[in-house]
C-alpha cells in the first residue's frame, strides 16, 4: 500500500491533535502517523491519492506540502 | 448582518492562525475575529448559516461549538 509523506507546520499538541482528528475521520486512510517533533505526517492509503490527502490536511488551515 | 459566536479550543498561535486562514478563504464571510486569549471566534455573514460556519471551523480539527 502506498505511503505518502507530508511536511506540516504544527507548533503545539493542539495543532498535531487537530491533524490527527481530521485523519482519523478521513475514509480510506488505513494507517497514519502525525509527529509534532519532526513536523511530518505519514499516511497509508490505497484509495486516496497523494493530492487528495494533501488537500484534506490543508483544510485544517495548516501549512502543508508533500515531503521532498 | 448576523454575527455568530463560537467557542473553539485553541492552544497556541498556530492553532488560531489555522482557524484564521480557513475563515480568510471562506466565501461569504464579511468580517471575523479569532481570539486565542478568550477561545472565541466571531463571524459576520449574511449568506452562511450558523451551522455552515461551524462545520467549516470543525474541518480544522479543532473542538468547536456554538457559544452559549
Amino acid at each position: 500500500m502506498p505511503v505518502y509523506k507530508y511536511d506540516v507546520t504544527m507548533t503545539c499538541s493542539g495543532c498535531s491533535g487537530a491533524v490527527t482528528r481530521v485523519l482519523t475521520k478521513l475514509e480510506g486512510v488505513k494507517n497514519f502517523d502525525v509527529s509534532l517533533e519532526t513536523q511530518k505526517v505519514t499516511v497509508e492509503s490505497d484509495s486516496l491519492s497523494e493530492q487528495e490527502i494533501l488537500e484534506k490536511i490543508q483544510k485544517t488551515g495548516k501549512a502543508a506540502k508533500v515531503a521532498a
